[in-house]
C-alpha cells in the first residue's frame, strides 16, 4: 500500500520513476550492468546527462543558444556560496523571505557587501514583500521564489534591469513563468526535479562575462560549463533519476499541464482550510504557495485526534518544519489529486467528529 | 548475464547491494515509501546515516572518541579545496604521484603556499617517491595513497609528526593499514565505499583545533561535524548505498578478509602480466597497485584481436584512462576472483592464438 506522501523534500516522485530506477539498479538498458557501476565517461551515461540537461531547458522554454545547464553536487546550499563567489564583485541585493534567503545571505557575505532590499521578517515571514525599490549599483538581485517553511510564493517577480538570481528549489517546473527573465536559476533536485544529491543550475551565457575572480574549480561555473557538467565524477544516479522525472513531466504535458493540476490541488486544500472552522492558514492569502500549504488547528486540543486520523488514512509527512510547528502539506508535481482529496476528507471528518 | 566489470569507478558493487537498493527504491523497510521520497530528518534515515558513519570507523579500526566521520557532497574533488580552505594556514607539503595529486595541488594553491616534497613526474608517474625529506614548517603533508591512472600505490607511508592528510579514494578499506596515523582521510565513495555522489571524510578530532579561518558553511568541516553530516539535505541514496556496502564488507570479514582476497586477485593478474610475453606492466613492480593494474600489449598489432576477445568474454571497462591509453584492470573489493580468472584466461588464449 503506497502512502500519500506530503513530505517537504526529499518528496514523492512518480511511481514509474521509482520503478524504472529500481530496474536500472539491477540492469541498466540491458547492458548487464547496474546504473551504479557504469563509467560516467561511457556513451550510455553521457546520453543520460545530455538528455537531462536539454530536457530541463526545453521544459523551462529556454533557448539552448542562450543558456547553459549544469547538474552539480552539493545541493542548493552550495549554490548559496557559489553564486556570490562567482558574481558578487562589489555589492549584491537580497530579498529576505525567511530561512532559505537568510542562509543565502549568510554565505554571500563571505564575498562582498550585501544590501537587504526587502524583508518580511516583521510578520514572521508570512507574506512576500512588494513595492520595494531596487538600487542600480548592485551586481545582482537574489530572490527565493518559494518558501517551503512559511508557505509563501512570489506570484510576480521584480521588473528590473539588474540581473535576477533565483533559488527555485521548491517550485521550479511547477508553474509557467517567464524563466528567461532570470540570469541564473538554481534548484536542489529533491522536489520537482528528482532525488537528493544534485542541484540544477541554469545560467544565461552572457551573464558569465561578469565573472572576474579566480575561483577554485569545483566552485567555478565556468569550469563546470567547460566540462559539460562532468568536471569530476558527477552524482550519476541522481542525474539519471532527474532524467527519468523530466521525461515523465514532458510526457504528461510539461509545465503548462502540471500547473493546472497543481492549481487544482492547491485550490482544493486551501478551500477546505478556509471553509473548515477547525483550521487556519498561516500565510497571507495572496502569497500562498501552491507547493507548500501551511496551516494550524484553531483548537490545539484536537491535535492528538487529527494526528491519529491522518496517519490512519496512510498520509505521511504532514508535520510543519521543526522550526515553526503546525502543519504543512507539500504538494509537489508528483503528488496526485486524490492524495489531497484524502487529506481534505480527513479534515471534514474531523469537523464532523469534533 | 552479469558482466565482469573492471571499471575504474564508478565500479562494481556486490550483487546483494544492488538487489537491496533496488527493492528499497520501491518500498524502503516496509514503510510504504521509496528510499528516494523519505525525509532526511526521519528516524529511518538518521539510523541509515548513523549506521554508515559508525561502520566506517569500525572497519577502519578507528576510535569514535578520537575521530569524526562525514558523508559529504561533491566527491574527492571538493575535498581538494576543503582540505586547504580549512587547514592550509601558511604552507603545506604535497607529494605528487600524478593526476589526482596535481589536481589537489592546484586547488590548494588558492589558500596558501605549497611545497612539492617529492614527485614521480620524471618517470611518467610510474613509481612512488621514497626517501624524501619532510620539512618541519608545514601545516600538513598531503598524499594520494593510490593512483588509479598509473596503477601505483603507497606500500608504506611517511613516518613524521607533521599531520598526514590522505586522499584514499581508490584504496580505502581494501587493505589493513594503520589508519590512525592520518589526521584526515577522504575518499570519493564510488570505489570501495558505495556509489558516486558522496565522499567519506574521517577527521581526527584534535586536528580541528588547527582551523583558524572563517569558512562558508558548506566548505567548513566544523559546520558539518556540528550538524552530524546533515547541515543540508544529504545525498540520501548514495549514503544508503554506502551503508549497505559497508554492512556487506563487515559481514564477509571486514578489511582483514578482503585484503587477502584483493592480494589473491592482484597476484593472479600480475603473475600473468609478467609471465605472458604479450603483456607488460607499466608501474614499477614494488609500487604496483592491488586495485588498478595497468599494462600494455608488447605488440600493438594484437590490439583489435585482444579487444574483441575480452569483450566476447563479457569483460567490461578494461581500457586505460583516456590520458594514458593501454589497459587497466580495476579490481575493487566487490570484483570476484573468477572475474580476474576470466581475464587471465583470455590473456592465455591470446598467447595461444598469436
Amino acid at each position: 500500500m503506497k502512502k500519500h506522501n506530503f513530505c517537504a523534500g526529499p518528496c514523492i516522485l512518480p511511481n514509474e520513476v521509482f520503478k524504472k530506477a529500481s530496474e536500472s539498479l539491477i540492469d541498466f538498458n540491458n547492458s548487464g550492468l547496474s546504473i551504479l557501476e557504469i563509467s560516467h565517461r561511457s556513451d550510455a551515461f553521457i546520453e543520460v546527462i545530455e538528455t537531462a540537461r536539454s530536457l530541463a531547458l526545453e521544459l523551462l522554454e529556454l533557448n539552448p543558444n542562450d543558456y547553459s545547464t549544469l547538474f552539480l553536487h552539493g545541493g542548493a546550499s552550495t549554490q548559496f556560496l557559489m553564486v556570490a563567489y562567482n558574481f558578487l564583485n562589489k555589492k549584491a541585493g537580497y530579498i529576505n523571505t525567511g530561512c532559505w534567503s537568510e542562509k543565502a545571505i549568510k554565505e554571500a557575505k563571505f564575498f562582498g557587501e550585501l544590501t537587504e532590499i526587502a524583508s518580511s521578517k516583521n510578520q514572521d515571514f508570512n507574506y512576500i514583500p512588494k513595492n520595494f525599490e531596487i538600487p542600480l549599483n548592485i551586481d545582482y538581485l537574489h530572490i527565493t521564489s518559494n518558501n517551503t517553511i512559511y508557505g509563501t510564493q512570489f506570484k510576480e517577480f521584480p521588473k528590473t534591469d539588474i540581473p535576477l538570481i533565483c533559488d527555485m528549489s521548491s517550485d521550479i517546473l511547477s508553474r509557467k513563468i517567464d524563466y528567461s527573465k532570470f540570469s541564473l536559476i538554481y534548484a536542489g533536485a529533491q522536489k520537482n526535479i528528482g532525488t537528493a544529491g544534485t542541484a540544477l543550475v541554469v545560467i544565461k551565457k552572457d551573464f558569465l562575462a561578469k565573472i572576474t575572480r579566480e575561483i577554485p574549480s569545483m566552485m567555478s561555473y565556468k569550469t563546470h560549463i567547460q566540462h559539460k557538467s562532468m568536471f569530476n565524477t558527477p552524482p550519476v544516479f541522481a542525474i539519471y533519476t532527474a532524467m527519468l522525472n523530466l521525461q515523465w513531466l514532458k510526457k504528461i504535458g510539461g509545465v503548462e499541464f502540471i500547473e493546472k493540476v497543481n492549481d487544482k490541488k492547491a485550490k482544493l486544500l486551501y478551500s477546505e482550510i478556509d471553509r473548515n472552522p477547525l483550521f487556519k492558514g498561516t500565510a497571507k492569502k495572496e502569497d500562498r504557495s501552491t507547493m507548500n500549504a501551511t496551516f494550524i488547528l484553531t483548537n490545539e486540543k484536537l491535535k492528538p485526534i487529527f494526528d491519529e486520523m491522518w496517519k490512519e488514512a496512510e498520509i505521511n509527512g504532514l508535520n510543519g518544519h521543526r522550526s515553526v510547528g503546525g502543519y504543512r502539506a507539500s504538494m509537489y508535481n508528483a503528488l496526485p489529486l486524490y492524495s489531497v482529496q484524502t487529506l481534505v476528507d480527513v479534515m471534514i471528518e474531523l469537523e464532523r467528529k469534533a
